[in-house]
């Protein structure tokens, strides 16, 4: 065989599944696009955060720069955190990387041996799964609860690691990652179910990873827990970046923050820094730009508030129309931008998600994306940053459609 | 073991070994750095291509972008080689890579089971090992033959593989990686040894890369050809980016060619796009300024025709101070913007090129690199960037250097 055996782990369901709407956008049809979460696309990245960018690149700063991420970026991230959750971490526990993906890929690559897994929770952010079984390891699949308003089901993830343990197989278990607040759900998780998860993982000794990439975008009066909060004395990696909170998804910056005191936490940042070596640097240009778009906390904070009020108000009415649709049912999102609700795909006589959403593609002109993208088949994500008429149109279209699927003759 | 065994092999030794020099420049010291091959540094981005990267900011280019690259910048790349190589590829022979790094990931992963192996050549770019060894795979070492004014040994590459083929290994081998121009050697393969090379790939049916990042940074006459001139009907890849040619380092932005028509290079092609797709896109108004780099091919020439004009008159005057120093001997470079001296470290006193660059830099202030990051001991690399003074500073206090330690008593 020409191609490596692992290379057919390198699988992004939800951009594979843009290649149809791209064809039909070649051929002419005018496609309403709400399977992307690019918050710049409909919230123009923030002027303060542009003019820091040019600065830089007016001043030169097109050069190699520290493969772990310029001082400026990583001092600015260093502060963030000892402002917002009262966090103590040393200059060089922050590493610069290329997007939440790359940090992922220096996790799986510092930790997974042939055979060794990670715990993940269904539904899960779709590049966890293959950025893992890239680097040789498995899932296990735990569930963050529908019934639960989407928090961890804390008990099956006790059960689990009890059975892991007695099997002798724990100690293949490298780390435990959960995203919070959640893509696709929208959840952010309760202050004590984060704070069990982190007296689980200390119990079981397994490093805890929490992707935090939504930390700002939380509304509807939620209130968000950093692992940076409550995992005091446990090892554990944060994953966040520019491409929410700061509007820039186009930069493609992100980090990792390892601020452990312990030897795990001092190995992987260790690590971590050796992977990014191998790559040289991160964007140079856009690292001043992040660091400026952190630093100047008043013009963030005009921004951000700014930007989680129409997104809060956006969520909330798509949802209200959502309801309205007596085949889906809906745990209301209080972060981030994202609808997941339950599709009745029986009662709509689909065979799946996928054929749910190539016909309201094919049909209606409207891109969303598949629950079994995320490990939740019957279940799709409507990205929600649209102005309110796009989404109007768009749902409504969307409830029809599925009026139109329930009443039609069976397909079988 | 916490850490995963493979990720022993994350070292980049040219970027640790700055670790000594930071330390020393927090101390004070003036430090000479001629270490990193960083054009930017020396030669300001030329202003045409800063204008279309700040355009693109203000126009919000600041959104994810395709997977594998923006249509406008793959098209201008294409263009690029139908321009300079008379090379017909289709569009989607491109995919825009955050760096060659990237692109070296991609093709490891995309190729390389446990066990497998692939064909480099001493001296190597250093992240060509820790790149083909963390996907499970191991170098087979062919050398540039410094007898040769650096040219592939072809007769031993020859004999390599009738043993390979032999031996029944030659099945395990996945490709065969030539640099040209060269770095560290500054050399630039003959056309009839590239024409063998190509031919060898043929025979034994293995997929051809070349690294030719440097492909416009050619002088004292020398001729550059490209694999993509000669190798007709044989699957090849081109690894190549903005950092050299357009000046750009710290854009970090490469791209992958693999412009074949047969089996091979389509699964390729594919294979990048799916791995490009797991993170999502590279930095996009980088992209845009990548474009107008390349599309503006009269800008273009100007600035590459007077910063290739002012790196062959620096590298010319370096190697000649260079060679006043009887502990060195140089094949004189011919193109990219380094020196590589054979030292004589016996005659010096020194046990390894190692000792040598550390001693250089904490006596001296002056920062180069050892060839035994390249595979090539008992060699060092001095960028030749720096405006002459610099480098005429510099080399006759690495020549005084070598004088004193030879002069000295023996170390040992």
């Amino acid at each position: 065989m020409f191609l490596s055996y692992r290379s057919k782990y390198a699988q992004n369901p939800i951009e594979e599944d843009d290649m149809l709407a791209e064809r039909l956008a070649r051929e002419g049809r005018n496609i309403i696009k709400l399977n992307r979460g690019d918050p710049p696309v409909y919230f123009t990245t923030p002027e303060y955060i542009l003019n820091a960018y040019i600065e830089a690149l007016k001043a030169g700063k097109t050069t190699y720069a520290n493969a772990v991420g310029i001082p400026e970026l990583r001092e600015a991230i260093r502060l963030r955190y000892k402002r917002k959750y009262r966090l103590d971490a040393s200059p060089d526990s922050v590493i610069v990387t290329q997007g939440v993906s790359e940090g992922l890929s220096f996790l799986n690559n510092s930790l997974i041996n042939d055979g060794e897994s990670a715990i993940l929770f269904k539904p899960y952010y779709p590049i966890y799964v293959p950025s893992l079984n890239l680097a040789g390891g498995k899932e296990i699949l735990e569930r963050y609860e529908e019934s639960k308003g989407w928090n961890v089901h804390v008990e099956s993830l006790a059960g689990t690691l009890k059975k892991l343990k007695k099997s002798g197989k724990l100690n293949k278990v490298k780390y435990l990652l959960i995203t919070n607040p959640n893509n696709p759900t929208g959840t952010v998780l309760r202050r004590d179910v984060l704070e069990e998860i982190v007296s689980l993982a200390n119990e079981y000794d397994i490093l805890l990873v929490s992707d935090e990439i939504y930390d700002e975008i939380v509304y509807n009066g939620a209130l968000f827990t950093s692992v940076a909060e409550v995992a005091k004395g446990v090892p554990y990696v944060i994953l966040n970046g520019a491409s929410k909170d700061f509007d820039a998804t186009g930069f493609r910056l992100g980090f990792a923050l390892i601020p452990g005191e312990d030897n795990k936490s001092a190995e992987l940042r260790s690590k971590f820094a050796d992977f990014a070596r191998v790559r040289l640097s991160a964007n140079v240009p856009a690292q001043y730009a992040f660091a400026e778009a952190i630093t100047n906390s008043a013009e963030h904070e005009k921004s951000i508030t700014k930007m989680v009020k129409e997104i809060e108000t956006r969520v909330n009415f798509a949802a209200n129309l959502i309801k309205e649709n007596p085949y889906m049912s809906i745990v209301k999102p209080n972060s981030a931008f994202y609808l997941f609700p339950k599709v009745d795909l029986k009662s709509l006589k689909f065979n799946s998600d996928k054929e749910f959403v190539d016909q309201l593609l094919m049909q209606e002109g409207i891109q969303i994306t598949r629950g079994s993208g995320f490990g939740s088949p019957s279940h799709i994500r409507i990205v929600s940053l649209p102005p309110k008429e796009i989404l109007a149109d768009a749902i409504t279209k969307i409830n029809e459609f599925c009026r139109k699927s329930a009443g039609a003759k069976s397909r079988k």
